[in-house]
């Protein structure tokens, strides 16, 4: 089942690579022993809580704090006055993808107004959580309410209700001359798409809607800081890159990063969700009023209500074919949903629309709007699941216009290898091609759906791709070699899913070892070399090709150390397979370690790296629905994946990230939204009442990884993380139409919703 | 008042070595931020106490831990029982410096016997350390009860008590055939002793004793150990090395260091005494037993009672001279109390005996002596100032006898480049003649001593002159440019009285960039190479050429990368004074980092070193005091010190170190001792009874520091930590010999036994 290709995949196989070791953080997780953010106490720690806006807009006309600060056992009150004053400017991100520091900044503590239900406005520290709980509430706000604006077509509308009027005259947001509430245009177009439409025979133009979704990581945000008396600041938090999170601090307090410290506590999900801060900067500036360390967490109605979710969106699809189903023209034109401040994964979702696609003419209109809800952020493969929902429900639209077979269709419009993506780059060898054939060969494909005997019982089946670009950028390792031949791995990048492992093993693989032999851990900023975030599926590509780099430069070093102890030139040793050799003398990595620390001879090699080359993902996946045309209720009874791994380092990290990601579709695609109220409330805000998949609502996911190794790897990795998420939705909602008749435009595709749509249909 | 001497000294001075910046640990330390062992807690931790013997010699018929068991809160005790058995063997230090595991672990928690008051016996783990304290209560020990052994005349008599009897039979423990108390005797020697005796037209032979004295370091131990349940264990401890303290745990667990990760919390105070495991072990095997995180600290009596003091010591020195004053001959016979194990200091002490001194015809004898004591440890040169009290003390006599002024006799005979030490190596170029000079030179010793008007109060001046070999070995740094152009400094030396800064001075002066800009951290022993242990006056030497070695990689790696950018060959890149140049171009090292940070470059220096040419640490001290010839009291009324510092990196700090090393060396002469009663109870076991001088009881000590640049080190550096603490008592001793002509032979000098020894001499 799979393709492996590279020469040095042929070449004899791996020793490490593509085995299912056990992982190095799983016994502390499933003993509990694991140190999450919330394990953390620290001498004198003050603990605190927010205050955040119960409305979804609303002038903040004046803060009385005083009563709260009065309260016995309260240290210190914030709110944005207390922030340096950050400068206004537009929403372009920074060098370090950091969005701009002013509407950071008021997404942290609202300024002139409350943008959202749950917009931090305040915070409180005290001796312990439940007295900053009683001092929050006394707190005296006084709030001039407006009308929210919660979704894209209201904030759209000529007289909408404008969020920052302001401050957006100097950026994209003008419409006819006139302030609005878009705060970004991006445009992606190549060829001549009134060409390309005039070429075709067959057109569909279609809308589509998709909800605000949560990333629903299991752990809540946690932060505690600790503010030194010479202006230096420690944090430990749960993040997906403790750099980052140095970085945007370094920002908003206008402090250099040599003077913050982030130790990142073991991660409890993340999914893009954990990539920038909440609670961090609020535990610094309290720690700084107080003198104290603070600690902060929050509750899950927290996290749904202040933490960024991915975007609700409206999308428009126009897409022409010639008669045997050549794709001639695509016009997409997305709207997302930025909530209250600028900012959203608009660009990622507009570059990934069309990816498993091979395109002469297109065109696609991305704009961020701002509305009344959490500012947005990303989730998994950002933007991608809300632009291919669009584009791959449009794709089923033409192909049952064109009469034509989805696979067959998308094998004939295929991406490959030289096709230039959206935003330029051109795809390196890639396994679109072979991802739909391997579900083309499936069992699952070659099975006939049959239908149930219950008439009220629908089963249809539905097929949809996926493409995301997948990440580079620098990442750091270190390997020490210790007295006994085992290596302590020392990695600039938080673990995900068991990183710690798929980046040991390369390792691992290079010097010959086993996999038990590495020891992986992930320090504190001042402990490691810059590395980039947790997320873009960089890790195993990225932070592996720095172990990979770091494992030669051991090897090189111990080569020199086995020289001095043998007496020869350096070039006349030789390593293989974990053995140093020289005139028929051997000596194994182990008994060479032993020999050089007796020599005193400390062997460290270090690499930071900035590949450039990560291969891009795809994913194609196949679903059967049952749909109860009674009640609306969907249920899905077989699901097949396939994703692009390259070489598979860990499979079963493959399957569980294929598996883990379409369990997150399938919710978006049922049942998750944000559910407001007129008066914009968030009336769900648990995770009883925002539906989440449970085991008992899935079946078993079933997974083929497509192995195309990656050209721009030494061991022709690439990213497995996201792209997995992109296609349920698209997936659900073509086997829905498959088995009902009915197109689901609207996500989440939930009871209520299907069963209108199929009584507006006149029945299944 | 500095000799610098070497080229590199002479050819234009530093930009950063010999200013005095603001320490890098001192704002935390200062306002309460730093944190110690005491300031851990972990989820789920629980506390633990420690039962320790009442007795000082028993052995223990049975130990009935059910009671202590059954307390609610309570989850687990351990005895001896619950450590891996170690093998029974030699008292041989092994590759580490760590005394044989066998008895190592015997002090850790008493095996047949309790050794001495407070030899450990049992710990308990409770939910909270009073439930703890309550539970040491409820364990019931049937003791047999033997006399105590509590000095080396006892331990050796003929009749003497055995306190292992059956284990050292295969050891240096016999003596003249019938086992004995002895564990080791050591022997240097050189030249021919008798025919240098029967060259001497004077000789001098005399008795000395020192008392058990102990470090007194303000910090109690510390420990928190987490087991995990893949047999990994996890360690925050104080100590002087996180590597010293994960290698001792690995021999008494049996497990390899790499499943072990020690992390060093700030250290308040060691002196020697914190070099080896306590309540690692204990707290370690509870967490096994428990599942659970365990703490433990130690009230101070079981700091006095329960941990290593330097040995007290019976000593016995003969020398012979010329009557000019040349020594011919010296034979030194060292007595040194193991405590209840074996194991003491004894080596060093008679390495040290005769460093001032040049001579061809010498002999030390070093005996290691059982007693009901608790085990001896290292204290600031360990062994140096029991074996110079003897020798200084002696060289004053015969100075006496020759009539001779005692500086002329010292510089007559000062041991000086090329000299061997009486364990082997040559002494570098060593500032001992200069030390002599300096003091020659000093306004004290230009000052001529005037009596008081009261004819009981007596004054009196000492000279005395001190030698410590200082320590090399392995030590590891690593520097990582930030993009701000700072550097993080990762070294691998606990911190000890500043050693962050002195280390990062260095690295400093390399880079030509502020001292300010460099943040040295002290990790974990997963996150740094091998570094030896903070002790032996080594870390300013070794860890400072470890970031020598760093800093000259850090410019070679940004040479390189300037190279690229400035697309010349790296061979065309200057870099002087902290900036890089070529063809009339300059960037400073800020600027290169920023630019090599945009270029995705990260630099990363490091190096593992083990210099082993420490240079020879020599000090002179010189005391003026009174004494009150009707009570006994001696007061400190003026003290001079000066020791050869190499070059002296952060002058403050030598200048410390002298007055640190002098004021625990005055409390070693004239109050500190354990104090026994009869039985063999440690009968002062508080800092109240235990007498340490305090700010009240001494003038300012005065400081030369003398700078005679240690050829082996690239800035000159040679230890400073130790040295001065070899003389006082010799220096009190012959000062009161000055004024009211007694000599006292034992320590300390208290008032009881000065008003003693006056009324036997028939008054002052």
């Amino acid at each position: 089942m799979t393709t492996r290709s590279l020469d040095l995949v042929k070449s004899g196989g791996f020793n490490v690579i593509g085995k299912r070791p056990v992982r190095h953080d799983g016994v502390d997780k499933v003993t509990g022993r694991a140190a999450y953010g919330a394990d953390i106490f620290l001498s004198g720690m003050l603990h605190a809580k927010v205050l955040r806006s119960p409305h979804a807009h609303a002038t903040i006309v004046s803060v009385d704090t005083s009563k709260a600060e009065a309260l016995s056992g309260v240290h210190a009150v914030i709110t944005y006055k207390d922030l340096p004053e950050p400068s206004e400017g537009t929403t372009e991100l920074n060098e370090s993808g950091v969005q701009d520091t002013y509407y950071k900044a008021y997404n942290m503590l609202a300024r002139e107004k409350a943008l959202y239900d749950g917009h931090a406005i305040a915070a409180v520290a005290a001796i312990d959580p439940h007295i900053a709980e009683e001092a929050v509430r006394l707190i005296d706000i006084e709030y001039e309410l407006h009308p929210p604006v919660m979704d894209c077509k209201q904030a759209l509308a000529p007289d909408a209700v404008l969020l920052l009027p302001d401050i957006f005259t100097d950026t994209e947001g003008e419409i006819d001359g006139k302030p609005s509430n878009v705060t970004k245009h991006v445009i992606f177009e190549e060829g001549d798409l009134e060409g390309g439409f005039a070429e075709a025979d067959v057109v569909v133009e279609a809308e589509y809607n998709t909800a605000t979704v949560h990333q629903g990581y299991i752990e809540t945000h946690n932060a505690t800081a600790r503010w030194h008396e010479d202006e230096t600041l420690e944090v430990w938090c749960s993040s997906q890159g403790q750099f980052g999170i140095r970085q945007e601090l370094s920002d908003l307090l206008r402090m250099p990063i040599s003077k913050i410290n982030v130790t990142p506590m073991e991660l409890g999900g993340g999914f893009g969700g954990k990539t920038t801060v909440y609670l961090e900067i609020l535990a610094a500036l309290l720690s700084k009023k107080t003198d104290r360390p603070v600690k902060m967490t929050m509750t899950r109605a927290e996290v749904l209500r202040g933490t960024g979710p991915t975007p609700g969106t409206w999308e428009k699809v126009k897409i022409g074919t010639t008669n045997d189903g050549k794709i001639t023209a695509v016009h997409v034109t997305l709207y997302f949903e930025a909530g209250g401040v600028p900012g959203s994964p608009l660009g990622a979702g507009a570059m990934t629309a069309l990816g498993p696609y091979s395109l002469k003419n297109f065109r696609i209109d991305g704009y961020e709007v701002l509305v009344n809800k959490p500012h947005s952020h990303a989730y998994r493969a950002p933007g991608a699941t809300q632009a291919e929902y669009a584009v791959e429900s449009a794709v089923d639209e033409i192909c049952e216009k064109l009469g034509m077979d989805p696979m067959e269709f998308r094998l004939l419009n295929a991406s490959r290898e030289g096709d230039l993506r959206v935003d330029g780059p051109p795809l390196l060898l890639v396994g679109n091609v072979e991802c739909l054939e391997n579900i083309k060969n499936s069992d699952h494909w070659q099975t006939p759906l049959k239908q149930p005997e219950e008439p009220h019982l629908k089963r249809g089946r539905g097929l949809a791709s996926g493409f995301w670009m997948n990440g580079g950028g620098m990442s750091s390792a270190q390997g020490r070699v210790n007295p006994d031949g085992t290596v302590t791995l020392v990695e600039g990048s938080v673990d995900c899913g068991g990183t710690r492992t798929s980046v040991a093993m390369q390792m691992a693989e290079v010097l010959g070892i086993p996999i038990e032999d590495i020891n992986p851990i992930v320090p504190d900023t001042d402990s490691v070399n810059y590395t980039g975030v947790t997320g873009g599926s960089r890790v195993t590509y990225a932070t592996g090709y720095a172990a990979i780099e770091a494992a030669h430069e051991i090897v090189r070093q111990m080569v020199e150390g086995m020289a001095d102890i043998w007496d020869v030139d350096p070039q006349g040793v030789e390593f293989e397979d974990g053995t140093f050799s020289t005139n028929g003398k051997t000596v194994s990595f182990k008994d060479a370690a032993s020999l050089l620390d007796d020599e005193d001879i400390g062997i460290l090699g270090t690499a930071s790296v900035a590949p450039s080359r990560a291969g891009n993902a795809f994913t194609v996946q196949l679903a059967d629905v049952e749909v109860d045309t009674e009640t609306g209720k969907v249920q899905v009874l077989r699901y097949t994946g396939t994703q692009d791994a390259g070489v598979a380092i860990y499979p079963p990290y493959v399957e569980g990230q294929l598996q883990g990601g379409i369990v997150q579709g399938i919710g978006w695609a049922l049942n998750e939204e944000y559910f407001y109220d007129d008066e914009g409330h968030l009336r769900n805000a648990s995770l009883l009442d925002y539906r989440m998949p449970t085991a008992l609502d899935l079946p078993m996911i079933e997974t083929v990884i497509t192995e195309v190794p990656n050209p721009g790897h030494p061991f022709g990795v690439r990213g497995v993380g996201e792209v997995s998420i992109a296609s349920p939705p698209a997936v659900i909602a073509n086997a829905i139409h498959d088995a009902v008749g009915v197109r689901m435009r609207d996500l989440p595709m939930s009871p209520p919703r299907v069963q209108k749509a199929i009584s507006e249909n006149g029945g299944a």
